[in-house]
């Protein structure tokens, strides 16, 4: 009998989805947006339907398929709890395989959606063979999935691989958006390089192409900086001093192969990764200075590989 | 047929031994010193005699042995081979697995000596029970191990838990004696407990028990604490805000259930373990901010129980 498995990546505003042979190739994939009104309760019962529908379209029954991996922006305990997550409207506590198993009667494992990335980017990604990777998640914020030969570190309460919130600079004096100081995600990420570039723009008399741009983006910054701006290159340096020690202190815990920049801002490509493992090789350890730093492959479909995979280790 | 394990601490003055019934109870335990001499050739055929003549004395078998673990000063790759490893004079990769074999034909497993006591207090020690445990053994320099799942995190370079180097202060001058400058056990160990308490001594007049004493050591900076001594709680703040945040740091990437501080200066005890939990607070994410903080309970002889529980981890 030939199986099947499907990623589910939820997110805030829509909710993937991938069909994969047992063999990880992924046969279809589409999505629906996310309903996160009346605190969420029709998003378990939305996957539950879409994927029934789609077992239908393609003629597979229960026995066919393996189970769903399911990856969520919120913090996953062992068995697939979520804590809380406010970006679907869950403010307490739910349980996703029980909630599923209700639509549909089959394995179900659950992931934090950063986590599920990394296993991706190491499954069929450009971390593919290696079973000890980093991913960092450069967007709006920093997300991180770190993995362990070859298993997601989910932690104790979920909250393995928060590297965004590694406190790096006890005198900052602007709260993160978690309510901390100082954390990693406040310098590395796409708004504190907005941010630095509007401190630099005020502190400094200097010309710079960004004074020209009405409302700056990071993607305006690394533009700049591939033209030559003087500007926006202590932008970017200001940057790749905190990744790089933000990764060299990661690397003292887990001593990764390889870290993977992913997210949007790692559209930046070749500099961004030049930058950050310049800093990372003079903060790192002498033991893993030389580690391998590379740019995330799959794009948005980590999440749904990640998460087929997740069916795969669990099965 | 009943079985037995040996477990070895192989450090730089002494090498440790235990041999255990295969439930884990320590039935002997004894040392002999580490010959470092000649690049430390002798040290593996010492310890294969020493074994041997114990499982003579004690009427074992080759067959009652269900193997011997070892844990080394330094960095162990997977397959049990040792990068360097200064203290015992090894200059080039030394395969301990094949090394001992020809002494001694029983299963071999190795780890790095701060991960195994970690290993160690997991199983028999203070974080019995949790799967998930950092440990910090706070001595002249700061040693780390992580357990994830139970298991060592060893790392793709053997430098897992390397915690000592994480970068904590870019603007630090002095050198780390890893080559960095600073590096969390510049500050959150003996040495910077001694350092530091120098420094206040010389910047400000203010009065301290701690002029009275000729040769500074990291114990009387806490027994002056403990004294209430208002320049010595000022080394001991100063020690905590690093400690503490490293931890927080640390916690970001593995998320452990407890933290345990060993090492010498762990006897300070409950001052030590408060000021660095209450650093630890300030500092942490929310989702691990209540993370347990205890004593090491094992002693020295935390190596020898990790060694043992390799060995029953590898059968």
């Amino acid at each position: 009998m030939p199986y099947w498995g499907y990623g589910v990546d939820v997110g805030g505003t829509s909710i993937k989805f991938g069909r994969f042979t047992a063999e990880g190739e992924l046969e279809n994939q589409w999505e629906i947006p996310t309903d996160s009104s009346q605190k969420g309760k029709n998003i378990l019962p939305d996957i539950g339907r879409a994927i029934r529908r789609d077992m239908q379209g393609r003629g597979l029954r229960r026995e066919n398929v393996l189970g769903i991996g399911i990856g969520v922006p919120g913090p996953v305990d062992g068995r697939g709890h979520v804590k809380k997550c406010v970006n679907l409207g869950w403010d307490t506590v739910v349980d996703v395989p029980a909630g599923l198993r209700k639509e549909l009667d089959v394995p179900v494992h659950v992931g934090n959606d950063a986590n599920v990335a990394a296993l991706g980017e190491m499954w069929k990604g450009s971390a593919s063979g290696r079973k000890n990777v980093v991913l960092f998640t450069l967007g709006t914020g920093l997300g991180g999935g770190v993995i362990i030969g070859g298993k997601m570190l989910s932690g104790s309460n979920g909250a393995g691989g928060e590297v965004g919130h590694i406190p790096m600079n006890p005198d900052e004096t602007l709260p993160c958006p978690c309510g901390n100081y100082g954390c990693l995600e406040q310098y590395a990420s796409a708004t504190g390089v907005v941010r630095r570039a509007r401190e630099l723009l005020a502190e400094t008399p200097a010309g710079s192409l960004l004074r020209a741009v009405p409302e700056l983006t990071a993607k305006d910054v690394w533009d700049c900086y591939a033209r030559g701006d003087a500007l926006a290159a202590q932008v970017v340096e200001h940057f790749g001093r905190y990744l790089g020690r933000g990764a060299a202190a990661v690397a003292c815990v887990a001593d990764p192969e390889v870290f993977v920049l992913g997210g949007g801002m790692s559209k930046a490509g070749t500099p961004l990764l030049e930058v950050t493992r310049k800093y990372f090789r003079q903060y790192a350890f002498h033991a893993f200075r030389d580690c391998a730093f590379t740019l995330a492959s799959l794009g948005n479909d980590a999440g749904i590989y990640g998460c087929m995979y997740l069916v795969l280790q669990g099965y």
